[in-house]
């Protein structure tokens, strides 16, 4: 993989010019994109900019983000060469910052389950996850430093870990979801992908410039509670593996290390997410449902058939439990500086099972809104398995701090 | 005026079909629209529904609510033409309750301050408010029964106040803002206008489903705090003299009526408001900004060039305000049902001003995402001044009941 923070270092010190760091993005595509087909358009006339902390830095964006020169056409049919007329704010965020948009990368149809062309760069046999597949697919291919991927349920942490790449999903609400196509407003967010924790942190400081962001180093000795979110039904050994030897390698460098259950309100967050996310979906994709029902992919459709019925009752019902949840769940945090699980139920599903893998894992923290890091552990059969840091909400430093602590103990174990 | 709610029922009984009450519509806007100039767009082809509890009901869509059929242009000349692919949640939930979607009405560019051409239904040598000017204008003037606006500042309230109408600002995100562009996502809220409360509680009903809009009478007897703000300046005498007659009307009602004093922390919110708005419409508007700077309406300019150096931690602070202020609000309502205010700081100022009014009295609860509605009460020197009831967040249903009991009050005492 490409290291944001490793091209930031050599174009400071002038040993890489950005020219030169964003022909090397175009290179790796060129060479890599006919096998992985992350891409759902590549910018090749795309260039470095002169200035700004993201200069030298190509960056993709997820193909349900607004892009003003290039189409944005949410993963179907219906938005086919459809150009918006505006750059979505986390676009015009990393321009201003230097950025270079080399592309748009492949999402499933409106962020949903059905998959894209896109293969898992590990093995192409595999599917690289979703809902942010090419983003995931990209990074983890080494062809970008960066990436844009969104998260509803868990499109963001899953394929990052599916493919063996670092990246973040932010507390919810700090990177703006303006101009990025809706499923769900209670639960959409914008992530990024990048090699390693560094990265991630510095993307994040360059674009929203908060000085949270600036000098976060590796933390030490952290308080780490273990979530094995048994309600979320069993996970293949492969996930279970690769928790234990986060696990073991964080106890050897030092990290206090406790499994816990969640509370019971936590618990029921988890299981009325998909509540808030499919009543919210029949009104965020009203016009698509009514005026193009058919032309809608088709496992997205039938989630939809599926949910027609859910009611202002069961919606408001289910914020109240999230609400509840989110208190108690920040109530956790006065013992624990992360919390740590699972990823994914385990490495990424072959191709011919035409699944982008399961968000169980993930849904619950997106509900919550807490910042996620994934962290990649180790490969099982050439598949990589990432685990996943959690850290209270807002306390998105926090979270890399304590990915990165487990990166480097990764690194020592390994 | 329109009564929706009398629309309903005489096309509930047959006495007027639905294709005659749009036609009754059509004809009202060609008869004055040449003065008003309440609309972008009238689509002089649009037809009644033949069914759906809002068949025969003609809407005007505020221009920064996107329009599958129709441009939606933001007020300002970066989007003439702008043709957008989807319509709005909100725009399907009125075509799914049988509404027809006249057109779009007139608004400030970008929802900000500089005046729209439309002018006051009920003097037109001055302004209808702003920044939903046409919404509040067509309805003002009887030219349709329902519309929609909103409201980051005060776009809603305050010309319903200036145009004669009844207005609801709802509970924040109780209607989906996705399609509708963006200023501040903290802020931004659809709202409605109509002729009355009861008119209000039928369009929401439709709307959303919520079954706590069915069967909304008056309020017996509430319990009403007044507060003036005097935070936000005095106001002139003719709203002072609105308020007065409300409070009178109100007692003679039955109603109990107290004034009292907002919390530090909740004037404290009223101060920080423009922070919010501003960092968050530097991101929202940041294609705009960098990228069609000159052709941004004047007054809009000056102020976001004004405000670009607002920084991350001004806003957090600002958030962590407005989060304490909604916290003691909540407890004050305690022991009030309703808290009553100006809608204005008077009567629509005159055309020549070049100004929509000003917010100062509204911005306060569209940060604390209160429901509020505008109650006509009287007209000074021919022009309307409204007052404001305010509930507890959430309780839309008890904010309508209030505010229809004021309406018959005032018919009584009138």
């Amino acid at each position: 993989m490409i290291s944001l923070a490793d091209l930031q270092r050599r174009i400071a010190s002038g040993e890489l010019s950005p020219d030169d760091a964003i022909t090397q993005s175009h290179a790796a595509i060129e060479a890599k994109e006919k096998d992985v087909r992350a891409f759902v358009r590549h910018d090749k006339s795309a260039k470095a900019q002169a200035s700004g902390p993201l200069r030298g830095i190509a960056v993709g964006i997820k193909d349900i983000i607004d892009t003003a020169d290039m189409p944005t056409e949410m993963g179907s049919e219906i938005y086919r060469g459809w150009q918006p007329r505006a750059d979505a704010p986390v676009v015009m965020m990393l321009k201003r910052a230097g950025a270079t948009i080399i592309g748009k990368t492949t999402t499933t149809a409106f962020a949903s389950r059905d998959p894209t062309p896109t293969l898992n760069p590990h093995n192409l046999g595999h599917t690289p996850g979703g809902s942010s597949s090419g983003s995931a697919a990209a990074v983890g291919a080494g062809m970008i430093p960066l990436a844009l991927g969104t998260q509803t349920g868990g499109s963001v942490i899953r394929p990052a870990a599916y493919c063996g790449a670092a990246a973040i999903k932010p507390s919810f609400r700090m990177l703006p979801t303006i101009g990025v196509k809706c499923y769900s407003w209670a639960l959409d967010t914008v992530g990024l992908f990048g090699s390693r924790a560094e990265d991630l942190a510095r993307g994040l400081l360059a674009i929203t410039g908060r000085t949270e962001f600036d000098g976060i180093v590796a933390a030490k000795a952290p308080r780490v509670g273990v979530v094995r979110q048994e309600f979320a039904e069993a996970v293949e050994p492969a996930a279970e593996e690769g928790l234990l030897a986060a696990i073991k390698a964080a106890e050897k460098a030092g990290a206090s290390v406790q499994t816990i259950d969640l509370p019971e309100a936590v618990q029921e967050a988890w299981r009325i997410h998909p509540i808030i996310q499919d009543f919210e979906a029949h009104r965020a994709l009203a016009w698509e449902f009514d005026q193009h029902h058919d032309e809608i992919a088709p496992m997205l459709r039938e989630s939809l058939d599926a949910t027609v019925g859910l009611t202002p009752k069961e919606y408001d019902d289910a914020r109240r439990i999230a609400r509840r949840g989110r208190r108690e769940l920040g109530e956790l945090f006065e013992g624990f500086d992360v919390l740590l699980t699972y990823s994914a139920p385990g490495v990424a599903p072959a191709k011919e099972l035409a699944s982008t893998g399961s968000p169980r894992y993930n849904r619950l923290w997106t509900l919550m809104g807490n910042p996620c890091v994934n962290v990649p552990v180790m490969k099982v059969g050439g598949l990589p398995i990432g685990v996943q840091v959690i850290a209270r909400f807002g306390n998105d430093p926090g979270a890399l701090a304590a990915a990165w602590f487990l990166e480097n103990a990764l690194a020592k174990s390994g």
